[in-house]
């Protein structure tokens, strides 16, 4: 792709990097050395085995320590070993070789060891496995635990795979703006932004006059909101480059603190000019999600391999998650099914098979049939947002798969999706041409829509929303100034990321969670 | 680097990709279809040129139109071109050939044209060039300009190779909060995040009876602000990961509204653990940029060559700003030098030769040998800030070249850096290992140091800052378990972006800037 320039030759090889390239005469007949984490540490007499991470791959290195003869003047083994925790940071040097151990595939016969920094028994991350809600307790010591280390380069290796999908086709990258004076949706919580200092206590203090302050100099002339939405402000740059895309940060002030819900959270938006169809539209997608997935799944060394392992790793640990909560709350194997399946087995039948496509009308008829049957708590109705019940029913017990429900009724959707002909159009009410994606285990990971490009029935929609006109002139323009058909898509990153990983929560995918009551760090 | 999966395969194919495949009979064999914008548009008695746009190049697509015969039944050459106009956006089918006029490799012989969306004379992006205040007030559209639309391509090209860099040398990309509870730098302004409605007006409505507001039950239990810096957080995951960094939006209240600054900008930042040496850090951000740039000066067709159109697009643009500018106030040419020099050599002298390092205490008494021969506005002293005029002189007139500047008096920077031994120091008071990156043209453009990794100097100097122990509480639980020596740096996006495009203006690099006074959109 480039020309290749020495990069960081001056940084120390990760321990990636030094188990790429195994020693070819055994032991290596130069010198290595490793710094990193201690993860665990066992000490016989006469030899200590010592599991060391670096964090930049899942594999660790096993540091044998050996001890001395009484007579030779070295330090005993048990001097050596004394001081060394779970957690401490050291620094060893010494010859790699081709581990005989399982798993393993390469060690250190360590010839040094220095302590770098201590880590006494206060240290809350100890080899016992620990369960999230702990974790989340300690969301800055928690990157040190194999399952949430895999997770952050589940995460990063995901967002170079997306970059690399829209690299391919054509598509630029936009910084959206987070401060905005418009509300995409016309709806939702939004945060607002101000330089006001804080509200004073009610009761003035005592030996003062209680006065009003004086009235703060706003910083900008109108209330300013963090966005819920790139994609009013991503269409603009997409009528002059065609194919844009964003993974911004977007804010909710969502009252409901539930293990799908944060009150930040990243949003991927791509728009794409001269799209004419929802079916070209829904591909776009499509092509996406199972590129990135058969990147992570068939991808080689130094992404895919990582990823396949990193996946393994996450996947043991909600399997241990899922165990002792089971044990604790003594629920008997039959009740509490547990889906032991490998992760690359689950994502791979993603992968290969096309995704379902059915309209809204025919999921509310699926799903009557199926309330016919056993009832869902809500009825399903023409007319009625599809629940996230109905909505996991879809992609989970129905179809087992990917879905796109496309055209919903335009009164259930925001203003800017395009109205649909209704010369052909046999439901009861007008719809626009959108998909909601439902995915197993989920439920919505995407929405998009072809986006209203006639003038005049988009002016009709922003009256008909109740939205001021003058506000969204400048979005007007883009349909005054040679307008093109187009469309675009949303998807939840933290969303993605638990459906690729598997991790229930989606507290556990992002560094530092944010929900309503938290605002830690 | 990862399997070939057909990507976007129904998407119909961008100018780039067909201007990449040039034709190879002549004319083509078989019919193309293009889609854009007009960009100008010539019409003769026999033949009309229209020059097509789709964004995703540089290079425009000259599409040739021909008269018919009058007896041929088509609609004559005039009314083909009647309602074509800058910016209007068409489809056309034809064949491809190899173009015979200059600067372009291909033309179209246009079958036959659609108009997709018609644009009226009241267009503000004519072809006529616009200075760039013109198009700030039109940001929802100046992305149809090619100054532009290259800036904007650019931008995503040097997150790529950004991006690039950092997976090569094993960093971990990091999605950093953007609420936060506590302020990086213990200072600067900040914006505060609220969920209480905006505040009334004081005069109560007649008929009613003047009462406070029932209090809003706050989203979060503590104040929440908008993110100066990630790095702290950043540093979390690096005692896990080992190298990581973000690219992420960033928020000062700042008031001077200057073409330096914004209120919401992106920093690119980076941790590396297991850094023992400013040297080595030093190293890194130099490998960084210097291999960014020889990404963008040598790279190979698909972000290299594209690249290098783009900066001599912006490049023509700029200087003719400058012109315009210049003959508008009439300013004798020798009063005002307009550099013309090529962006590629430009850029290359940077990519090329190492950086300047000096220490801050040699940056003062070279400064102080220039005041005496023509005085700064500001005198240099040891223990004051360097002001922009000091430090575009050093990497200016002094070097020509990128300078760090290392070694700054405690004093001058924040608690978190890490205080030099001073054993073998001669300068009148401590200094922390950090370091300034100085670069011509624009001053500061990176900021660094070694972070305290010992407990009680951090202690201390959180302390010595004034700063409450138990907010920061977290972050010396990094120190307390396994700290390591470590180091990181933050440079400002839209600085680096101006840098290398030579844009002088830090709003004209951002789809929608926003400074006080200004958050439109």
């Amino acid at each position: 792709m480039r020309v290749s320039v020495p990069r960081s030759a001056n940084l120390p090889p990760t321990l990636r990097q030094l188990l790429s390239n195994p020693p070819t005469t055994q032991p290596a007949a130069t010198s290595t050395t490793v710094q990193g984490w201690i993860k665990s540490i066992r000490a016989h007499k006469n030899v200590a085995f010592i599991e060391v991470s670096d964090g930049t791959t899942s594999d660790t290195l096993q540091a044998v320590l050996k001890g001395k003869g009484k007579d030779s003047g070295s330090p005993s083994l048990a001097s050596s070993v004394e001081g060394l925790n779970v957690g401490t940071s050291i620094k060893i040097n010494g010859r790699l070789q081709t581990s005989r151990g399982a798993g393993q595939a390469c060690e250190l016969l360590v010839d040094d060891l220095t302590v770098l920094g201590a880590c006494d028994s206060s240290y809350p991350i100890q080899k016992k496995h620990l369960p999230p809600d702990v974790l989340r307790d300690h969301a800055h010591l928690r990157f040190r635990t194999s399952q949430i280390a895999s997770t952050v380069r589940l995460r990063d290796t995901m967002m170079r795979e997306w970059h690399d999908y829209f690299e391919d086709a054509d598509y630029t990258f936009i910084h959206t703006p987070i401060l905005t004076s418009s509300d995409c949706e016309g709806a939702g919580e939004t945060f607002r932004v101000t330089t006001d200092p804080l509200p004073r206590l009610p009761t003035p203090p005592a030996g003062r006059e209680s006065s009003s302050p004086a009235p703060h100099p706003t910083f900008f002339p109108n209330p300013a909101y963090l966005t819920v939405s790139s994609q009013l402000h991503l269409e603009a740059p997409t009528h002059a480059v065609s194919r844009t895309y964003t993974l911004s940060p977007t804010f909710r002030a969502e009252p409901s603190a539930t293990s799908r819900h944060l009150a930040e959270f990243y949003m991927l938006e791509a728009e794409v000019a001269f799209v004419e169809t929802l079916d070209e539209l829904m591909s776009t997608v499509e092509d996406g999600i199972r590129g990135v997935l058969n990147g992570l799944l068939r991808g080689e060394k130094r992404r895919g391999a990582r990823a396949r392992d990193d996946l393994r790793i996450v996947e043991s640990s909600l399997r241990q998650d899922r165990e002792e909560k089971r044990s604790k709350e003594d629920v008997p194997m039959s009740v509490m099914v547990v889906e032991d399946i490998d992760p690359i087995d689950r994502l791979r039948q993603f992968a290969d098979r096309s995704f379902v496509r059915i309209t809204y009308t025919e999921a509310v008829t699926i799903l009557q049939q199926q309330h016919d049957v056993r009832p869902f708590e809500h009825v399903p109705e023409w007319g009625a947002s599809l629940q996230t019940e109905h909505e996991k029913y879809l992609a989970g017990e129905k179809f087992g798969a990917p879905v796109f429900v496309t055209n919903y009724p335009q009164s259930l959707k925001p203003f800017y999706m395009r109205l649909n002909d209704e010369g052909n159009s046999t439901t009861p009410s007008p719809t626009v041409a959108c998909f909601d994606l439902l995915v197993p285990g989920i439920g919505e990971l995407v929405g998009g829509s072809l986006r209203e490009e006639r003038l005049l029935l988009l002016e009709r929609a922003i009256e008909h929303a109740g939205l001021e006109k003058k506000s969204y002139d400048w979005y007007l323009d883009l349909r005054r100034y040679g307008s093109v058909k187009h469309g675009g898509w949303g998807m939840g990153w933290e969303r993605f990321v638990c459906w690729v990983t598997g991790v229930g929560n989606i507290r556990d995918v992002v560094a530092f969670p944010r929900w309503k009551g938290n605002c830690r760090y």
